[in-house]
């Protein structure tokens, strides 16, 4: 293998700093929400999902590509909103593609009480402290990452 | 409470792409670790933090600190990194501080391994993308999110 190309000092710095920033702010984050409404971030995103269906429901499949989780992380996760009352299952038993996960009025209610505060918290800590440069400069970058992530399955 | 400040479409679409970034992005590199080294992308960045220490030893809460995981969750994935001899552990039966962490010529090797081909991924999906100017943006932005959650503990 010929020498690898390691990161030179100025990308070495951005990345950690990215890094470090995506740890730290998801875990406030995750606090700030789990005091004010007793949701994680994760049930936070499965209900966004949810809340952005015009029935309030979608496949299971459906919604481990939306938010990028692997199929039996959800399927635990699914399963532990639905004991707390915060999302339905739904079976279609003519149809091979399986079940369908449905937003209760407990989880819509959980939801509409935790947003208010969760986007307060989004803005204090991040917008707020960007100029409207940064948040252009950060979709763009966010653009083309992406944009290369869904090019190919494979690096 | 006051009608929450929902954020403008231009905030909103720039959060959007950020979050759907990190985690695409995180699964990608999570899933080419796997492949190639057996590791996980906790796996390498509790591993990055040992040799990064002189004499590849940290202490348990120091670690925790570093990464910003939670106590508990760090000491149940620290148990599992023993079980494969990928760190060892250290008690300090004098010091009430508790106990090290060590790295262990296994998960030194580990990471030498992984390193390379880790690195040249996160260029190509990553930096290869991004003109020098955004990777400036990318690194002002992350300082200016970290001030801000350094700056106190609660939103």
């Amino acid at each position: 293998m010929t020498e690898p190309r390691w990161l030179d000092d100025r990308r070495q710095r951005s990345w950690r700093a990215y890094l470090a920033m995506n740890s730290q702010l998801t875990a406030r984050l995750h606090r700030q929400l789990q005091a004010d409404s007793g949701l994680s971030l994760a049930d936070f995103d499965v209900l966004v999902q949810l809340t952005g269906r015009p029935d309030g429901r979608v496949r299971v499949l459906e919604l481990a590509r939306a938010l990028q989780w692997e199929k039996s992380r959800l399927s635990h996760h699914i399963a532990r909103m639905q004991r707390r009352g915060l999302v339905a299952r739904e079976d279609c038993p003519d149809d091979a593609r399986g079940a369908y996960t449905v937003l209760t009025p407990l989880g819509r209610q959980a939801i509409e009480q935790a947003a208010p505060r969760h986007v307060e918290t989004v803005r204090a800590l991040f917008f707020d402290q960007l100029t409207a440069e940064h948040v252009d400069a950060l979709q763009a970058i966010a653009h083309r990452v992406l944009s290369r992530l869904e090019d190919n399955a494979q690096p």
